[in-house]
């Protein structure tokens, strides 16, 4: 007797504090991935920082709660993407992965070298490759926009690619290699 | 008539995952400072970033609920300094700053340059001298340690004395320079 697939609901955000893009898809055993919700979370770049952070983690919260995704992937944010903007973004990130504990969610982060090869087999792919490859394999009519939010998307499906998309009880049916992969994510997240 | 005067009290946090600084302090409107609260949050740096963050939020929490600040003071995270750990620093920023916000305080960053200036007159100050001025200030028989909740309490003092420290009540009765203050205040933390 086996037990009904269920599809691994991954939640996944590009986290910056101007513009937060946030995804949610529904990924099957078979790698097929269908959009759930894709969004973007604006805050006021006149408003104090506090009051953006916690603008921040309303919507972050609000997905959550509405589609109630198993796992949540954040962009890997690295102090040498030496923007001035870069402060915010790890700030951001800190929250979406603060909000994911906060609801007994795992966390995982993904570099953009790492989302971008899963997605286009390219790692050093540009944004509209990214885009149109998101289109195609949640097979959308119109590349999703604006751009934080195809990032987004791109991040989930590549979560669930690099984690087998076994469902969200996957750790026990795990292969060998699934089980590897899982060990090295876990490491990475330090 | 004149309304009895009320101490702003501060709470300072000097973020970090692996330590994060807290230190509450009440400062009188003679800039007299007097300790109420000072500890260090620690989180195990083997547990998933999710968790950390989870712990340094509750930690937070905490202090909040129990000793009420008026207004939290962060220190200014800057991907200049470029340690391995200056992402978890700036995440941990985040969550404080989210907890003000959470609670209905406002928040100011300060820089450490600002801080060692504030506090010992000397923006490049080490951190000796920094604990040997705090515990000056706040009549402590000894340092107060680790150097992250000296850090944590020069933040608050420093605050306080850069807004005038005049109770929490204080925007009605700021002198203009106190206004001018608070105006370049305020556009530093965007």
């Amino acid at each position: 007797m086996t037990t009904p697939h269920v599809p691994l609901r991954v939640f996944g955000v590009d986290p910056g504090l101007t513009r937060c893009g946030v995804g949610v898809v529904d990924v099957a055993r078979d790698r097929s991935a269908t959009l759930v919700h894709v969004g973007v979370i604006r805050s006021d770049p006149d408003a104090p920082i506090e009051s953006r952070l916690a603008t921040i983690a309303a919507g972050i919260r609000e997905v959550v709660a509405l589609y109630r995704p198993h796992v949540v992937a954040v962009e890997r944010v690295f102090a040498q993407q030496n923007r001035s903007t870069v402060m915010g973004t790890a700030q951001a990130s800190g929250i979406a992965l603060l909000v994911a504990a906060e609801n007994g969610l795992s966390a995982a982060l993904h570099t953009p070298t790492e989302v971008k090869a899963a997605i286009t087999g390219y790692g050093a792919a540009d944004k509209r490759q990214v885009q149109t490859m998101v289109a195609r394999i949640l097979r959308l009519d119109e590349l999703p926009t604006p751009a934080d939010a195809a990032d987004a998307l791109a991040l989930a499906i590549c979560h669930a690619w690099r984690r087998g998309a076994t469902g969200p009880g996957r750790s026990a049916a795990a292969t060998p290699a699934q089980r590897a992969w899982a060990d090295a994510e876990r490491a990475s997240r330090r």
